[in-house]
């Protein structure tokens, strides 16, 4: 069971997942059109609902911004690799993989999750050991997003990327120390964008497993993006170069 | 007088505003590189050093991961607009500048402006209400890319607007309802990117002033992206069609 909070995350899960949600808490008091919207999903997918003070949110929510909704759910459901490989003709001919080899901040997860979602990614794989859990924190600050994306968890993430790889996707890893630059990367077919930690990037393993590395210039003597940010401006170049910006 | 803590926002203050410091505090028993070189720097710059207790760090730098670095600093000076005039001809032909209208989470304003040291953004300009202040989160975040930006606070945006369009400057907005996709702005002179609040965008007023607004298609259920990763991918797009990535 876990915790989704804030308008829109919640609002993703009742739109996206019905299937995930249990009961629906809101604020008492606050019967704003963005509550009753929440209220209206709640009830079409007989969903049942009731109000709590303040200070319940506060004890249930911690010190995160709630906005007065709150819905228990049952768990995230995580695909496996079995999963994906069975599913991977529905991806397309060209699908857009996101890697996060160690993302370790649950903010910093689910602001991945959400520059994923907006930039059309089809699916995202996070090792089962050294990320980040799927917590609270993280659905919310991704707003919804990870209710949308299919998300791999993989026990080895070199065998993953080769398994990719045997399948003809092009590996793009984010690195620092990169000579070329993200503005010329290739990624016209199947492409799956490699992200590191936060401080230390890839491991070395998956670097080596990259076919390609780039770097994001940095002009002044701030070393590196926040992840999330590079995440974003790696995705959205490649969804440029596809010409695929324009579509839906 | 205010702090400025983590291993990275306080090497960056000793490096580039060495005048800002007045006392480092290290957390005792750590003797790593990087606090070391801290140190070093502090030593270098004449500024006095002392260990603490991790206690005394977890009651002076809160929940924040302070990494056991901590620089008591003369407040951040930020400039006016009387200055930003007089400097202006230092900024070059084309001046990129970024105008924060109402970013009001401290985390938001340091990523953004760590995104903007990262894109080489000339001048930062935030109005005095409604902005999250220059806090040691917002320092923090911004890994001490703030200490390299000239930051003007304006009472005044709309007026400071007509100003920068008088001198020539290209005033493009961040709008998820524009019509003209980010690909396509234009860029090639002075250029100040306006970037919204949080929840509810730019406001009226400063929407009005722009001569261009454009928007990031977002291609999943999420209305839009964390504004320090879409103001990342809008900075980036612009220096990319400059051709501005490559040089330093």
């Amino acid at each position: 069971m876990s915790d989704v909070f804030g308008i829109q995350a919640v609002r993703a899960v009742l739109n996206d997942n019905p299937g995930r949600a249990r009961s629906l808490f809101v604020q008492r008091g606050r019967r704003d059109a963005r509550t009753n919207e929440l209220i209206a999903l709640a009830k079409a997918a007989g969903v049942r609902f009731q109000a709590k003070e303040a200070g319940w949110f506060r004890q249930r929510a911690g010190e995160a911004a709630h906005q007065g909704a709150l819905l228990e759910c049952h768990d995230l459901e995580l695909a496996d690799e079995a999963t994906l490989t069975a599913r991977w003709d529905e991806l397309g001919a060209a699908p857009l993989l996101l890697v996060l080899d160690g993302v370790t901040d649950p903010r910093n997860l689910g602001a991945c999750l959400r520059s994923a979602n907006g930039a059309g990614v089809d699916v995202v794989i996070l090792p089962k050991r050294k990320s980040a859990p799927l917590s609270p924190v993280a659905l919310k600050t991704a707003q919804g997003g990870a209710e949308e994306l299919m998300i791999v968890e993989v026990t080895n993430l070199a065998r993953t990327l080769k398994a990719l790889k045997a399948r003809g996707v092009w590996v793009i890893g984010a690195d620092g120390e990169a000579e070329l630059l993200y503005s010329e990367l290739g990624a016209s077919g199947p492409t799956a964008l490699v992200m590191g930690s936060e401080g230390k990037g890839m491991r070395r393993l998956t670097r080596e497993l990259c076919d390609q590395l780039v770097k994001i210039p940095m002009r002044g003597a701030v070393s590196s993006l926040n992840v999330s940010v590079a995440t974003g401006v790696l995705l959205y170049e490649i969804q440029r170069q596809r010409g695929a910006l324009g579509s839906e």
